[in-house]
């Protein structure tokens, strides 16, 4: 019999911004349910948070070591299922291997670990399980970006050539980490962040969509790689030029000193018979010029659009569906995966369409190469 | 001690389609659990949707009246709080007064009522009892209309001077009704949706929406409306000219033959200094133009804005909040007010915000008003 | 052989407005060329109009008579062949009629006449002679109107069932015309403007694109007719219910009190299968919305579009052509007109294509019942 | 006194495509008549070009050269006083030197030569002459455009960091050069082209439009230069990274590959206290965005704005100007000049304001560095 997934939470305590956005995303659907958390490394500060949310004191945990240990004791009935790992980058690998080698289903938020070599263990960890690894790769669980890709391979627009991806923020146009702002201080320091920035933080999101959507995969690149603001440790503005399998061009940039900006993740493909465009901020349309027609503009819930696509969308057309719906998208994917295990089924392909592993090995590597072209005299590096 | 608030919906089974909403809009703040129901009229249908949602066999019920009285008896740390009511129009007066009558509070879809006489019936009822009615004017929950009501009580476009709202949506442009399309069928009833059709369905949330944020009243009324759709039994297509209680005109108008119209209510608010404009499915920017300055663009999330505004956002800028999210914030407020009860505090008044029960009156009224100028040679009723 | 087309201008002199739009709009394109002119009833304002212009000062008159009578004595290399009236409304008739009776073509600014008596005569007297007489319903002149209309003759939405056509601007918001501003005075002036403001001013202009576009004829009107701004004669602000011969519902709003707007004259239509919306400030672009299928958004020089669309473009596509280019286009079919003539030839019907006395006429008429409505107590007048 | 400048037009015959731009835009304000032409290297098409534009047959010549002898031989009643050269790149330096030498003053299309050579050479001609010499980065020409540029020079948006110019057109995606598209052809031949294709054709304005509104240099490039199109001989899609005089970091890109693209020359520029964002498709706009306050959106004729945006501008707010007046703006200023020179007097500094021979060099510097780049395998060239 099909039942809620119990998840349990490591990180995203009082003051943390992604955590609750992971809850919130776990909940919307109604197929997840928050059953203990280890939320801070201060174990005071995680018994508040959560009071804050309502969990039963016995579940609420000083450490995640504790909770994965205490949760697998537990019988079955009552066990979480899933752990999501929120916490900063350096905090990744540890809690996610634990996890794993203790039976338990993981979403972990991105860039996948610290360092590669963090990330290729990793990898083999998960390769050596039949658990569930997911990463919050979300900007791919829009429905108009499940859309261009159902589009492209479907050869909609021929081969493509060239592909745009830009990702400008303006909240680091300041030094935020000098005056304790938590989310800066962290994202910018090299012992907590990894060796990128704004590169790991949202460059990652922008490399992931990218070749989420094109099923090309980066093989060059030629980065230029800025730190702005004065003292900041790490890249705030990057620009990488690109070369992808098939031959096509390209470039990315990931900038947290785009003064101004919001959180503008926009991407532009063109294929030989028309281009598509999407931007994160107005997410619900997918632009499609065509070479010699009339521009058509796909929107989420109009007209015929893939089985992807619709399996995305919750509402009627015109009822905007957001940032966290997309999000919540990847964690009812990956409910629906561990209730197919739980059957003994398989899952629809459709579920099974959620950020894996492989996905998160892939960013690191690009994050890792771009940061090593940044420091060279050579043109094109090859990954 | 805080705790999640407890829910029940009457109405919302399979095949339905509000009740997903407000499931979706109640949980994602983590402060309400669907904890039982009575989804359906038909006891199969409702057991079978209960069981999709994993709520417990004994408490899902074959009737609302069996709901209520038996949650009634249920101890003080189970039974439910909150009773959503997510029926046709034909059955919101009934179960809401019995909710209220047990001690239970009450989130009602809209309109409040079938007819005028029921919605009087239901403001004694709710005046005299000590608990929570709100409604599912969800519209005014997003954190732009929240803006803009703030920016008019705090004067800043001046004296407003007209007043343009419209609702143009095209899936009934074609006879669903006949084709046994579910939502189609109940809204073009008469013995289900009452006297109106689309001016019920979308005209009340254009007319909520209107008053909610210039805090005018409309006093006079001129109507056209049409029935286009051969053998649709209710209004499809309404345009309304409109007075104001401070002099005003303005202009309504609530279609859904606008064949290609997704869901665009927008509205356009002109002052002595300027004029603001939002439209629902760009939720996140309220466009103010100046009399004699360049034109503001207020974003959900960016600068600063009234702690209304603030209060209804969850995600930092640029991370777009849509329907669910502005649907939710009702729900957090009812959540927070219920809260305040138990504890026996008085609600912020952040959170006393919601749509309630005068409301509801009040868009019945326009609606009859509405329908009776269709139906007049009198070019301006009064109301 | 074919040469530029000479033109003579009335009014349009220092600190006027319209007369250089048409100036530039003649100029355009080469085919026209400015001759002569009487551009002021103060002939010292009219001689230092028409050098700031270049003109020979043989050529600059001291009165639209003057000018009309000794242009017809020089010889036919060297006259006239068109007159531009560019004047306040009052001043529309007597120089056309003049103009008609002496030979000349016109092209005369909107709206036709001072009142509906003259218009009826000016087309009488239009009837009875062999020349040209064109209006500035410049927005017409738009390659995308021309596609929405040729789209709809070709029946591509279906039967037409709903027109909103809007048309803001804030300018008058306050009272301009008690300042000494120009172009505020008059047209605040009944003794100059004739019965109507704001409607006669841009209302003629929105009820023209409508029917031009449609191909629909309105045969009642429903006016609220408001004078907002404390003081002034005639309306500002006007919302209007309109039913078609077609049996289709529409509305019409023209005001000058929308704080803030520019000059968005915005038409959305909607057929059985879709809706066409085409905003003037965003000229280049047509929107259609299609019942069951994905947004087209049709522009300029864009893939196969109808010819009249393509016989109104001069650039590549994304080369933005603006208001000045759908003015001349006017200009340059009168022109290509005249030259036929000239040549003893039909001119292509792609050139008859130009607002003329017919249109004025029905201009007029709806400004008259719109004017009589708002003073009337019966919801519906005929026209 | 003042009087009319009289131009002649060398290149621009029957099938040409900027010819007819220039023509238009040097007629729209009533500054300038042709009168005399050059339109092509075979004189009877030439012939044919001057009497479509209705020129005196004594002044429709064979040969640019025939044209600048026999003018400068005409009485100065008569004689033009301005060539505009509107030829394939690699005729632009003989007739302009050929001009200069004679006397007359020039408008030259972009780029300014066919190689840095003659460039150079050109600088020094012009330097030595008291002509006036000026080109078509008609893009600059924009009100907006102008006030962007004014706002940076008042130091508006703080020390700029980041600067992002994109360029996209989808026109040449097929090899169009192959079925005899006269506009294709010349533009991929390196005979006539030069050295660059789309980096001449587009780059060339896309880097002009940065300079001039930043008012930085770039010091640096690092470029990806590529022939996407099977056979072609020039570049058609080219990526730069860039760095300018101030340390700060940028990107430019050229593609006429972009399938579905029009013309969306589009620029955002980061400083440190908010961004400038200015698309030439719509030109009416330019969006800035503040780091702590809320999103302004500067248009054409609306507010505050500089003297020079609003010395570019001829119509009221809302009424769209698009390419032909910017361009009309540079023909504008150039005719202002030469009455002031004609009249012995200085020019007001806003008329000035148009693209000179120095910005033609350092657009012919910055695409033969570009160049230089794409075959280079060093990351970073200085220029």
């Amino acid at each position: 019999m099909l039942r809620k997934i119990r998840m349990g939470m490591i990180g995203g305590g009082r003051g943390a911004f992604i955590g609750g956005v992971h809850r919130m995303a776990a909940a919307l659907d109604g197929e997840i349910e928050l059953v203990c958390g280890a939320f801070s490394s201060d174990p005071e500060r995680s018994r508040l948070s959560g009071a804050d949310l309502y969990l039963d004191k016995s579940r609420i945990y000083d450490s995640y070591e504790q909770m994965i240990l205490a949760e697998k004791n537990l019988p079955a009935d009552i066990r979480m299922d899933l752990v999501a790992i929120v916490t900063p980058n350096h905090l990744h690998f540890a809690p996610s291997k634990l996890a794993l080698e203790n039976g338990f289903h993981v979403v972990c938020d991105k860039p996948l670990c610290f360092d590669l070599a963090e990330a290729n263990d990793l990898v083999n960890i998960v390769n050596s399980k039949d658990q569930i690894f997911a990463m919050s790769h979300n900007y791919t669980g829009y429905p108009m970006v499940k859309q261009a890709r159902a589009m492209i391979q479907n050869n909609e627009i021929g081969i493509i050539r060239r592909v745009v991806v830009s990702y400008p923020q303006g909240w680091l146009s300041t030094p935020l980490e000098n005056i304790d702002q938590k989310q800066a201080a962290w994202r910018t320091d090299p012992t907590k962040a990894g060796i990128a920035g704004a590169m790991g933080d949202i460059g990652t999101h922008a490399h992931n969509l990218m070749e989420y959507i094109t099923g090309l995969r980066v093989t060059h690149v030629c980065a230029d790689v800025n730190k702005v603001v004065a003292g900041r440790l790490l890249d705030d503005d990057v620009n990488v030029l690109l070369k992808f399998d098939n031959k096509a061009s390209g470039i990315l940039t990931a900038s947290q000193i785009s003064a101004g900006e919001e959180n503008d993740l926009t991407i532009k493909i063109y294929g030989e018979n028309g281009g598509l465009q999407w931007s994160q901020m107005q997410p619900n349309t997918l632009i499609v010029k065509w070479l010699e027609r009339s521009e058509q503009h796909y929107r989420t819930g109009v007209g015929d659009l893939y089985p992807s696509a619709v399996a995305a969308t919750r509402l009627p057309a015109g009822h905007p569906e957001g940032y966290l719906e997309a999000f919540a998208n990847v964690y009812k994917n990956v409910a629906k995966c561990i209730q197919a295990k739980l059957d003994g089924r398989k899952a629809d392909l459709l579920y099974t369409d959620y950020p894996n592993v492989q996905d998160g090995l892939r960013g690191m590597q690009f994050v890792h190469k771009v940061i090593e072209s940044g420091n060279s005299e050579e043109k094109w590096l090859a990954m």
